[in-house]
């Protein structure tokens, strides 16, 4: 199992009608492996450039630094992370079942997806000023997706919770942390991961089960 | 509340009958801080001997490489979790109020200690070969603690875990991702932080409170 091919957090592919030329692909590509192997510190735009098979000034016609390509990465992965929490809180069934679907979702993605998951996390303090405020307000919306979701859940006494912030961050550091230890060689797939986390993060908000 | 002095982690001070010369502690705590900051591949051993007022040279007399900073850090780091889990571990009480216990400390210690732990967890795939051969054995020994006293708790009727490996996975993830997101704006001090957590995990394992 390999990690998840960057193109999929884009939601235009080539060919589609606002696609990015396939050379954009390539550089995102590359860069998101620069980063996570070397940092993003240590990553020039020629190495970028050298793992997309381009001139590093080939890869200014995209992007005007790597920062640039950093915070698109960033941005991206972001705003798909949002997604899939919004898309997962807002489904059917009780504030249980729909937070057994959003860890469930949150860990695929994040064991699936860790290569991406390693540079947006870990590389927050790179960004420029302004990308960073957009990447901060898509992760206080996460964070307040899943808030909101054990506030019904206790509303409704479903859940049992004395400090439903101090929750809500155990239950994003745990699905965001599975990116940092999460290999091929581990012994469950990301699927069997998510519903066991499923089952875990229930019991820690106090579901009956 | 600023983050831990990287001399509370050697056990020998400057001045005891095996102490580092003041000027290693210098070395190990400029490392640290510039590996937390910059990443291990960006940071040079001129940046280190700057930051600790020294010339390359005498980073030398004390340092073959920056790898053997990284290293010694990493050790040290690891050998420290580990006494504080076993000493949780192993230290009165039933399962749960041990297990309470040391995801207390481990939560604290990670909160407290997050330029170094960043640097423990973040900068494995850097450590030469028989450095990560001796820290992945201290991570596997955290690990069978921390399953040990799960599985010690399912025998004895205080918990309730399908899978002990996912859960004792899932307490240490929880705690080591805190030196990820924990900073001086954080509203919770570390203690209050680790009451949380513990009250947390021990619901996540079943245990009835």
């Amino acid at each position: 199992m390999t990690s998840t091919p960057i193109a999929d957090l884009w939601p235009a592919r080539p060919g589609g009608a606002d696609a990015r030329p396939e050379a954009a692909y390539r550089l995102l590509q590359a860069a998101v492996e620069s980063f996570a192997e070397r940092g993003f510190h240590a990553t020039t735009t020629r190495d970028i450039a050298t793992a997309a098979g381009m001139s590093p000034a080939a890869l200014y016609i995209h992007y005007p630094s790597k920062a640039a390509l950093l915070a698109e990465i960033s941005r991206t992965g972001h705003a798909a992370t949002l997604a899939l929490v919004r898309a997962a809180a807002g489904g059917a069934g009780d504030a249980a079942a729909r937070m057994r679907r959003l860890v469930e979702d949150f860990t695929v993605w994040h064991a699936r997806g860790r290569t991406v998951g390693r540079v947006v996390n870990y590389e927050l303090h790179a960004l420029p000023e302004d990308d960073y405020a957009v990447v901060a307000a898509l992760r206080l919306d996460i964070e307040r997706e899943v808030t909101a979701l054990i506030e019904e859940g206790v509303t409704g006494g479903l859940f049992v919770v004395q400090e439903v912030r101090t929750a809500a961050r155990a239950v994003t550091s745990l699905g965001i942390d599975v990116s940092r230890w999460y290999t091929d060689r581990s012994s469950e797939t990301p699927e069997e991961l998510g519903r066991r986390y499923g089952e875990l993060v229930l019991r820690m908000l106090g579901a009956r089960l």
